[in-house]
């Protein structure tokens, strides 16, 4: 259990960083391929518009978030954990920046192979 | 497996009509000790920091709530749900409504007697 917390924790940080390193190809290693992302204001995302609007939103503006884990609950095969996250967003046009601060609920999928990865994502950041 | 989903599906209805009948008592018999709510621009809420909110929400306003389902996953002794929420709220005060609506995930963790509860809660409902 404790490995696979750890496993989990790795994950977490390896998603911040390639948030922050616009790499892509990186973040849809660390999903299922049935993944569901929850945003406010939005209908459900699936893996391809999570693609099409992480690849547009980098295009148009600076994006930076950092993401303090606040709690990993492993239970068998699966993982649920919340975070504190903060978001920075600065249109790449010029521009004040905006940020956003708030929570972020995770549940994990343990692979037949051990990897785990991100199956559905919820949070509720709003202007900070 | 099929009778477990079956068992949620019946605490998330008892959940919604508990809600609209301002019964709190219902509502903290179906959630775990150490349940954590995530709702937009707050800190995370327990069990205490609910019932509290739960109770001033109803004093201050007539709220009607409605929850439809769109999946549910059984994995051993966890399960998550993603249901598409609608929320309306009006002062006892007088005035119009607000509507609001959005998506919840929430986490559920089946208990040694069998119940299943409502353990991680995160909405992201936005004024409609």
């Amino acid at each position: 259990m404790a490995h696979d917390e750890q496993a989990i924790r790795q994950v977490h940080s390896t998603w911040i960083d390639a948030v922050n390193a616009v790499d892509l190809a990186r973040l849809l290693a660390l999903m299922t391929d049935d993944v569901v992302f929850l945003n406010p204001g939005q209908a459900p995302v699936d893996r391809a518009g999570f693609s099409s609007s992480f690849s547009v939103g980098h295009q148009q503006a600076r994006i930076r978030c950092s993401s303090e884990l606040e709690e990993v609950v492993v239970v068998g095969d699966v993982a649920y954990t919340r975070s504190r996250d903060a978001l920075s967003v600065t249109s790449r046009a010029g521009g004040e920046g905006t940020r956003f601060a708030g929570y972020r609920m995770t549940v994990y999928r343990k692979q037949a192979d051990g990897r785990w990865l991100l199956a559905r994502d919820a949070h509720t950041l709003s202007p900070a």
